[in-house]
């Protein structure tokens, strides 16, 4: 019986994490994770044993560390932003009926919805969507039909993974379909390199944000329509106002 | 000109609290919050000023900070889980433009809907909504707008407030406009007293959600056609085993 931690990290360097991220990376053996992400732990936890793999070996990793955790082992697989926000507390979880042995605690962390909010302001400061845009492991399909509802809903909506090198259209073919319902003068805003070198943010209208190209490391915004531009920040007012 | 410090400390005790967060509590001279929250950091920081209001008294507890991080006290106004959701940050910056000597940051925190979904595993693994059940501040048409969208767009949905002394069958009127779309087998949990004393979480369909009582201290989770359980895990696949 071993334990295994699923850790959210926060977004970009380690400042973002939480007192029960470190306690819990303090009590494993063994820290698991993407390589970019367990490079960052290294300097902080130099005695532990690591183990990392690339981008597209996920359940590998997955199946590593509940292995290690059987074993008796105790293990932190650590993931960037929130273990169970598009992270590997999914995977782990649905593999975990044959491990029964590891014994499993997810310890969340601060995801990039909320910390590419904070540096734009409070553009979830009213109730909100969180879609993906990756097509890796979704239908296109379906990812329309939520960005339509999202739209009907007058959500504030937050997209994650805007672009890659393989759907460079991506964000703009979601812009037209928000465009459907919302006005192309929606305060917008993308966050990108939250918590790392190199971090910006921009507010821009909706018409703008779909001509506009961004990456991986972006993080992107679409207000409600109460969402306002109030000096340099993007907010999406609850009411108290009224 | 003075700091104003918007803090997220996450959900329950100080055990989910950031690094970048704990650090703006130390720089800062003045602690203000809701009593509950205020009284939770004394211990941690007994050297610090305090100021608390009561649960309604949100504007002026922000109007207040923002007066004295304009006469250059730094100051931190810290809310339970993230300050952007459903938190100070959004009265705060509405206000700001008549503070220009206020600098202002704000200091993301794990808010419940991630808090309340590693208890219960990985709910919101994949899309999701978050939606609040308090008609305070909104319209009650609004809210059920926002969850037949969410509904129909088959996403993972996390309720807010879910019940107060005022609105006893809020979540019951939800689950009936959920109900339109998703099936009464639905994958559902609840945690209650994320991080406190009494922490508990507990899963269950749809249909046994809509006849179950809850309270302000409660986080609710709907799950999306794909979310399991899988041993006593909630989890919404993202879609590796395909």
């Amino acid at each position: 019986m071993g334990k295994l931690y699923l850790v959210g990290m926060g977004p970009g360097d380690t400042k973002n994490m939480t007192d029960a991220a470190r306690t819990a990376l303090e009590e494993a053996e063994l820290l698991c994770g993407y390589t970019a992400y367990v490079e960052l732990l290294k300097p902080l936890f130099p005695q532990k044993k690591y183990y990392s793999t690339g981008m597209t070996r996920e359940l590998e990793r997955c199946r590593y560390c509940l292995e290690r955790a059987e074993e008796g082992i105790c293990t932190a697989l650590v993931c960037s932003g929130d273990a169970g926000v598009y992270g590997m507390a999914g995977p782990v979880l649905e593999l975990c009926s044959a491990y029964p042995n590891a014994e499993i605690t997810v310890i969340p962390g601060v995801t990039a919805a909320l910390s590419g909010a904070a540096l734009l302001g409070a553009p979830l400061g009213h109730d909100f969507c969180v879609i993906s845009l990756s097509d890796r492991l979704t239908d296109w399909s379906v990812i329309e039909t939520r960005l339509r509802c999202a739209a009907e809903g007058d959500f504030a909506v937050c997209l994650y993974n805007p672009a890659s090198r393989h759907r460079p259209d991506c964000l703009q073919r979601a812009c037209d379909v928000l465009l459907e319902k919302k006005t192309p003068e929606t305060v917008c805003g993308i966050a990108r390199n939250i918590g790392r070198e190199g971090e910006q943010i921009r507010l821009l209208s909706l018409k703008e944000l779909r001509d506009t190209e961004t990456d991986m490391f972006s993080t992107v915004f679409v207000g409600a329509s109460a969402t306002e531009k109030i000096g340099a920040w993007m907010v999406t007012p609850r009411g108290y106002r009224k």
